[in-house]
């Protein structure tokens, strides 16, 4: 909830409130720091490593909610998945008050397992045009209707309480890169001091807070952000500001001088990503949660995953060809032919970009289900093997 | 298979290539025409009355297979619905060769239940450009790609027995209303010739013939058409040229005079109709079968059917409105609020479409299953009645 060292108020009821939400590490591996645990919330347990699929405006793309459970009702160890929100999309429609009134995200949307919710600051600096950030708050206009809103870290946590997810996003300072080492360092170290705000802020018992490291691609200021949050009584720490345009190996660099200072008892998010590999390197690293657009939006647009690399199913090769996507893969896009899934998107048929969403869905659900399996196993860094040599196979994924 | 009595060759093979299509009647209803049957099919049996969910392009516009199914699973005496497949456009994209190639639509599409092609007459005569029809054939520009394409009596069963559905239309001759009684009665005769001519290309015995009765609005003209063509061993005989414009009680006059001169022991399909009162006046008058676009159309398009009267759910009148589109309707939609439904047409959602289809589709099953409940309880008549009073009360429901 709250800092348990410094406010006095907040520290006694500390450890009835963070209850609810408790990280468990089941097993680690041998030869990298991967760990296969177990995270508690409200409305379930989440077994990481796991993926969050994004459901931006209390849906994922063209996914009912019993479809995308099933994205993970064929894996045995899954007992709850978790889902993304964005708190901007929601606050600014249908708008977090009338979500309240509904009863909540979860009932609003008919979805019973545990929800993240980001806090709006990507979206702020990516989707809208900002137009004044300091101490205070950021001040941006609606990409909806242009209307100027501020945004501080209170507000932020009130709407996610609003929207009562099981886990509120702090809102940390993005900026740009390549960015001055100054500015780097200032936006750092705002991001800690709102972080607090946001903990402070706090009221719901039920909801976690996870704080988020930045500090672009610097090891140095990255670390030291890492061991400023560490100190406060956060019930998880993310890692943010990454994969966004920096070479995957920068990204695998800073996250190896970010985890280690980062406390071994709580969940670590890396935000944003990303491909199959980039999760599979996060997990070696010591990451239990992901979420991304990627298979979702990929799906939409004709490309599956699978475990041959990539398919782009408009392709005129697929006309005639009877085999599945996968042949081992139970989603429900695998029931049918490769012919036949190209003939949707060539048709322009809704169902083809249904089918894709929910094929790749369960691919990254697969992935995980298999990192989770060989932690256990002590056959991760293997898997980790043969994904680094698909993805250096591979065509480029981006759509 | 082939006219029974006139050509020797085929009558001998006339019991047995009609097997696998029984129609069975189980009730009929004391106070008017309804009848409750079963319609066997290689692909199991059919339950009548019932509606025929549209497939276009070889999917039911943004759902999946078994969520197709769950809009009829909830309905105790349902063992197998049927869905309806577009020749037309089959035949253009991805092509009859492909899928008979791929092992037929049903497997192309993966949906094993029964499934009926019209015969690409209608799409010819309402999308594409007709440029010549005579004796021999109807000759049409592609609406693809404007490619000049020639459609015989025998090229559209040869193309539906390359998609091997269950039910195949014959090709008629459609014209648009008004018209001169003589080109009436000159499309009329033509149809039935190309009816015949239909019969004898025909050579999968495990595929069933419908003739379909034109005649416009004219009494004596349709009961000719009918008597004409119930001499011939067909499977099954469709009502067709109708619900294109006409007031619906010119429609049910058409169906009144027509229906009593086709055999009692043959299903009756009625094609292209319609709301829910056209199909209940419908069932009135003898019509075992029913399909329609509406229910998808409109559920794409953000309206809902209910018993209390069509729903238009972008309106702001549902914003804050918690109840469902209908408390006692079992589909995936009605787990939500009016409120959610709203925001995801509003938002520009997938879901909002995919919901209100499958709720759509669940409300037409459900009309029909309280038909043939009603009429084995003898209380027909008193739900047409309410339908007759809700249709009466109705907003139009035109999209
Ligand atoms: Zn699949
Ligand atoms: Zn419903």
């Amino acid at each position: 909830m709250t800092e348990p060292a410094d406010p006095p108020a907040a520290a006694s009821t500390d450890a009835a409130s963070t209850a609810p939400f408790q990280y468990q590490c089941l097993a680690r591996d041998v030869g990298t720091d991967a760990r296969r645990g177990v995270f508690t919330t409200p409305h379930g347990d989440i077994q990481t490593p796991t993926f969050m699929p994004v459901g931006t405006q209390a849906t994922v793309k063209g996914v009912t909610g019993d479809l995308l459970r099933q994205t993970t009702a064929t894996l045995p160890d899954v007992t709850a998945q978790i889902i993304l929100g964005n708190t901007y999309h929601l606050a600014l429609r249908p708008g977090h008050e009338l979500i309240r009134q509904m009863g909540g995200l979860h009932r609003f949307m008919n979805w019973d397992g545990p929800i993240l919710t980001d806090s709006g600051g990507f979206q702020v600096f990516s989707l809208s045009a900002l137009t004044k950030i300091d101490e205070h708050a950021a001040v941006f206009r609606s990409h909806i209707d242009g209307r100027k809103i501020e945004l501080t870290p209170e507000h932020s946590i009130e709407i996610q309480e609003s929207l009562g997810s099981d886990i509120a996003m702090v809102l940390d300072h993005v900026i740009a890169l390549p960015a001055s080492t100054e500015a780097v360092i200032d936006a750092t170290e705002r991001s800690v001091r709102w972080a607090q705000r946001c903990l402070n802020a706090a009221s719901r018992p039920d909801q976690a807070r996870f704080a988020i490291v930045q500090g672009g691609l610097d090891e140095t200021i990255r670390a030291q952000c890492a061991r400023d949050l560490a100190q406060h009584a956060f019930e998880g720490f993310a890692i943010g500001g990454l994969s966004v345009g920096e070479p995957p190996p920068e990204m695998y660099r800073v996250l190896s001088a970010t985890c280690p200072h980062l406390p071994e008892e709580k969940p670590r998010y890396l935000m944003g990503v990303g491909r199959p590999i980039d999760m599979l390197e996060g997990i070696a690293r010591g990451v239990d949660l992901f979420d991304c657009v990627m298979p979702t939006r990929n799906g939409r647009n004709g490309f599956a995953f699978t475990d041959e690399g990539p398919l782009k199913l408009r392709n005129a090769v697929h006309r005639d060809d009877p085999r599945p996507l996968e042949a081992n893969c139970p989603c429900p896009a695998c029931r049918h032919s490769r012919a036949y899934l190209r003939h949707l998107f060539v048709a322009g048929e809704m169902l083809g970009p249904i089918l894709l969403t929910l094929h790749n869905l369960t691919y990254y659900q697969r992935i995980m289900h298999q990192a989770r399996q060989a932690i256990l196993a002590g056959t991760f860094s293997e898997l980790l093997q043969r994904h680094r040599q698909l993805a250096g196979a591979d065509k480029p994924e981006a759509v």
